[in-house]
């Protein structure tokens, strides 16, 4: 297995290139993950903006197999009800693809070396609902640099909500206070496969010009 | 002022060098910024994991006066409030040096070459509080990757959410659907000064090992 001084220099990898390549990566190796990668990771995350430079943010580390297995079943729980409501979107073929690949990492969940929780320090508002978004917006950029050091090193990981289906039970999991959220998961290992091309709508169907509807993009 | 093909390169810009630089720019200049420019940053952002893939981000690029004024009203009503409340955090030096940034951006917000307003399809959810969660996370993730595509073709920008304190009013300056939420506002534009430092608490003060509390990390 890999330590941090063998993978470094992926982090210069060009921002573009990361980007374009980063993909959720969900089938990973029992290889462990030195200490070293996973905080160099964190390190990154917390480069992320957040609203005022508040920096709310926790994170919990989880290799403990006793965590993680309460994490696993609260997974496989939410799992077996999502699967079942058919929550996924997105072509047929694609949609199978994830369903598999979740279904995978609900299976394995407890095998993963490093599972990563993401929280917020500060009680959830509930009104109005933008001050909700502004919430949220201090964790998701750093879990979007996380998973983009993630990429960069050559780490599987994606981001699930699934094991955090009840906060009560995620909390008592992790020991959370209760000021402190559960916001966002990351499994993270080495993969087993490569990093495949991803799908994504068109820039211009999804860009207006000054008001919604305004499609002028699209003609160009 | 630099067309796209004189930055684009920057895009090449080692990952851990854009994300060890990006910081809010809040002082742009008028210079407009190119079309090219903004849809490459837009495409980079839709590069960006979502909820199942669901991909229900949509950006309104503003460039046009009137409707840039209306946002510019929303946001000086919100800061004036914001500011009495001293809902900034931080050091006081800091403190201030952000608070000044702010009120420069609500006094020029009009001469801001171009404003996004990234959107999200989709009701908002209310409960469970983990769907809310995971909601946003359709959106910032995305944000992250537009803020740090604009670092690195050396563009200005911060995340606001101020000129949305009031959904109604937001949509119907942006003539957004019933179902469509504003979720950020990014202005954007060639930054006045350089990109200057960041502070951030150390990652081993906010990573704990397997649950809340254990400060693993921080004796080494």
């Amino acid at each position: 297995m890999p330590a941090f001084e063998d993978v470094a220099d992926g982090l210069t990898m060009p921002l573009v290139d990361a980007m374009e390549s980063q993909r959720a990566v969900r089938r990973l190796r029992k290889d462990p993950v030195d200490d070293e990668t996973v905080l160099r990771c964190l390190e990154l995350a917390t480069r992320a903006p957040s609203p005022s430079n508040s920096q709310s943010w926790e994170f919990v580390v989880v290799r403990d197999p006793d965590v993680k297995h309460q994490l696993a079943r609260l997974n496989r729980q939410a799992w077996s009800v999502y699967r079942r409501l058919g929550g996924l979107t997105g072509g047929v073929k694609e949609h199978q693809k994830i369903v598999d690949a979740v279904q995978w990492q609900a299976d394995h969940f407890e095998e993963v070396p490093v599972v990563i929780v993401a929280c917020l320090r500060g009680a959830r508002p509930w009104l109005p609902p933008v001050a909700s978004g502004s919430y949220y917006g201090g964790a998701y950029p750093a879990v979007q640099n996380l998973l983009l050091a993630a990429r960069a090193l050559g780490l599987g990981a994606a981001l699930t909500t699934l094991p955090l289906w009840s906060t009560l039970l995620a909390r008592r999991t992790l020991g959370l206070p209760w000021n402190v959220n559960p916001i966002a998961v990351i499994p993270l290992g080495w993969p087993e496969g490569k990093y495949g091309p991803t799908t994504r709508r068109p820039v211009r169907e999804v860009t207006h010009l000054d008001r919604f509807g305004n499609l002028a993009y699209l003609a160009e």
